[in-house]
């Protein structure tokens, strides 16, 4: 068994190398690369992902893990063995699934509407885009019909973003979410605005760049094992183990957007710094799912940042680096970083609109999947569901049905995840705060190592060991749910608006 | 023919974008890569050029290559097909007749040296480091011995990076070339010393990297095409087509280094970027050879950059970047940075003594290989050559035998081709001289246009599609020859010198 298992790990070795190669193909793309070299990039993208998914695929990892698969009920179900096997069991199973045509012709076709969705956003025309993404659901809805059978068609595409979860529980939990949400929207409308003009002026990029990594080396961002750069849009890259890389975009009119990015990258990031060296070339080196990962960022950038104990110990030293903030008290700044105003764009909404932009398009990419809306409608829904849940009527397309992405990607199914992000961090703050001695007074003296090294402990050293549901109950003794979401946004909100 | 011509190209394209690969995740290393990424970088690297190397030695690409054999013969041999089957045959034959085991054995061992010698050149020890350069030394004969027969063992390391080029002939330009090198730097050193006092003071890093993008963008370097960044040590490297890069060093109390080094790396990349797009993705996107490499990094950077016409326009523009050079005259700045002074370090060498290093060391290693130097009588040959060619006496090891990292890195047979480099940039420039005219005046003008495009025409185009003699057959219409660069030297030290 010993030499089998060496020799699955071998080739699991070289299928990850090939992930972390484009990885830095990846991030080289985003952050380097003059434009002339895009063209040779793709080729060589393309080349390590067709031998990724060859390697994986093979006849000889599927016969090892056949003959492991007995060896694996006598491990301890804890172990990284026993752990790497469920997981490479469970890919295999759904890698060796999908014809490689079909995922050949998905990656041609999103490749393509990628490009095409650029220039239809750029003219806000959504009909120049709409035969894509006709192409791109009938494609998705091929995809979805391999796993067959299904209780519904969108379950195989939300389970490759969160493993185990399926439609009709995402829809429980929105259901009970959004009215809830959308009628303390109401009541923070119906009270006086707040102001976040401070927000505005003149703020050298090299100082907020300065003091954006100064507050993450506080959160343990480890500098040793990463670098900040700047990207048209955040993100964070493991290029490999120990090389745990996030990107920032910096606003020398607005304060707020480098920080609050850089707080919420280095949330992933500490997440993937904090892995156990012993899932290194193993897909075991990753994150649970993408709504944990989501849950991390949102916990370090939101609850965290934007809490009123993490200013007073920061806003001095803001003040020390943008003198003209120097008028402002902590409770007027504290307020105008938490205001609430419903915006027509996902990636510009606070806290308490967040999740709703999520719900609008996970109900309309399941009807786009299930064949009950057709793409031509989908603008005109669009606008319907965003009047309804925020009050606002987009002007054209691209503020409107285009603004995101995913879909011409041929990321269906991705969406839920960034709301369940958003569920889940209060869920672990609430277990954090129970368990960790004065987390607010740490918080306020610029403390963070214990919550980090708790968040590490719970979370972030096991990487992809356990399915997201299991990693949830460990940590928090129940399933997850929007209680403790739902009590974080009406207490903080409360106090903010006099509710 | 054209299926199997077609099946042929694509495993081919597959392996180069894998080495394209290698390339990027090289680059990121060497620039960007956190200390922490240093463990999965080399996993990555090793499992790229493994799969490299396994596909390009497959078995079919093998059969293909003898199944097109007589289809080649029929065609144009100037096409790109007759060239791509000429130099992967060429290839195949070659790297098919080294066991892998070997391979593998001189990569571990090399790796294991560099790191020794690192630590052996920082204590100046060269007893520390004589254990693995005897184990390689040791192992570079049992490669050369796959090649069997041959005329002389260091043969097959010599045409690992001047295909076609033999020991023999090698020897015979070093002999003529060495006696009227040393007889000039004698003469030389009995003639006045003259002074570049003026490269020493003050200089802002910055403006130093702006006014060598500016000098190299006269050059033709395209920066759609490519990017500068810093490095310890400069290189240049093709990360795909279309994406070629160059670094560079900046010491903020001494001029020359980071100009000179962004006028040698432009050379080495303007042939880079201008390589044919009809032979991206195959191995005919590269240089017909190191030596052919070096010429074009030579002549731009020495004979294009170190001339009095080039000076005449870019000394007034260096002046406004650095008033302190204000009181400096022409003649003056002329003479300074073309000062003669013999050195222990082969890379910190002028024009006139640099290719006395390279004699030295091409000596040393063919008697290592043939086994008629031990490696424990190295440092005494080292010291007594550096007496004999350059009238130095090394102080310590440091400085001499282990200043470079060539041999620990397993090069052996590569140290020539710098000299052959500075020999074919003479004689490539006496042709260009004869068929443009009036080349010092375009230069005199900052007009390079012409000169890069003649480079361009004659050599970079056609990227390795010739053998190195057959190019400079093409171009000079004579073998490479040592005259042309003995006259560029007199000519041109006799002047500065007055002998």
């Amino acid at each position: 068994m010993n030499e089998k298992m060496n020799r699955l790990r071998r080739l699991i070795n070289q299928v990850q190398d090939l992930h972390g190669a484009a990885a830095v193909l990846g991030w080289d793309q985003q952050t380097c690369m003059p434009p002339g070299g895009a063209a040779a990039r793709a080729e060589q993208l393309g080349t390590l992902q067709e031998l990724a998914h060859k390697f994986f695929t093979s006849p000889e990892v599927g016969a090892l893990l056949d003959s492991l698969a007995d060896h694996a009920k006598e491990l301890d179900p804890d172990s990284d063995d026993a752990c790497l096997l469920r997981v490479l069991a469970r890919n295999y199973a759904k890698k060796t699934r999908v014809p490689s045509s079909l995922v050949a012709e998905i990656a041609r076709t999103s490749a393509a509407a990628e490009h095409v969705w650029e220039q239809a956003r750029a003219a806000s025309d959504f009909t120049m885009f709409s035969p894509h993404l006709e192409k791109l659901v009938s494609l998705m809805r091929d995809y979805s019909a391999c796993f067959k059978p299904f209780a519904h068609p969108y379950d195989p595409l939300l389970d490759d973003y969160e493993s185990g979860l399926n439609t009709e529980s995402v829809r429980k939990v929105f259901e009970g979410l959004r009215p809830r949400q959308v009628e303390l929207i109401r009541k923070i409308a119906s009270r006086p605005q707040l102001s976040d003009e401070f927000m505005n002026g003149d703020f050298d990029a090299q100082k907020q760049l300065e003091f954006g990594s100064m507050v993450i080396s506080k959160f343990g961002y480890d500098w040793q094992r990463g670098r900040q750069d700047r990207s048209a849009h955040p993100f964070t890259s493991t290029l490999g183990f120990g090389d745990v890389r996030i990107t920032t975009r910096v606003m020398p009119r607005r304060l707020d957007s480098a920080l609050f990015s850089s707080m919420h990258e280095a949330g992933h990031a500490l997440y993937e710094q904090g892995m156990s060296q012993s899932l290194m070339r193993t897909p075991l080196a990753d994150g649970a799912s993408l709504g944990v990962h989501e849950s991390q960022s949102r916990l370090w950038e939101n609850i965290v940042g934007r809490s009123k104990p993490f200013w007073k110990h920061f806003l001095p030293h803001l003040k020390e680096a943008f003198p003209q903030l120097s008028g402002i008290g902590l409770d007027d700044f504290y307020r105008g970083i938490n205001k609430v105003q419903p915006s027509l764009i996902r990636v510009e909404s606070d806290e308490a609109t967040y999740n709703l932009h999520v719900m609008l398009r996970f109900e309309l990419e399941i009807a786009l999947i299930e064949g009950t809306l057709n793409v031509a409608e989908l603008p005109e829904a669009w606008n319907a569901k965003m009047s309804e849940y925020l009050g606002l009527e987009p002007g054209n397309d691209a503020e409107g049905v285009l603004q995101d992405v995913h879909w011409a990607a041929g990321l269906f199914g991705y969406f839920p995840t960034y709301a369940l992000g958003n569920l889940l961090a209060s869920q672990i703050w609430q277990c954090a705060g129970r368990e960790l001695h004065n987390l607010p007074g740490q918080i306020a003296n610029g403390e963070f190592s214990e919550l980090r090294e708790w968040l590490r402990e719970k979370i972030h050293r096991h990487g992809a060991k356990y399915e997201p549901s299991v990693l949830v109950r460990r940590l928090a003794g129940a399933d997850l749910s929007p209680e403790p979401y739902l009590r974080y946004l009406n207490d903080k909100y409360g106090e903010i608006y006099g509710l």
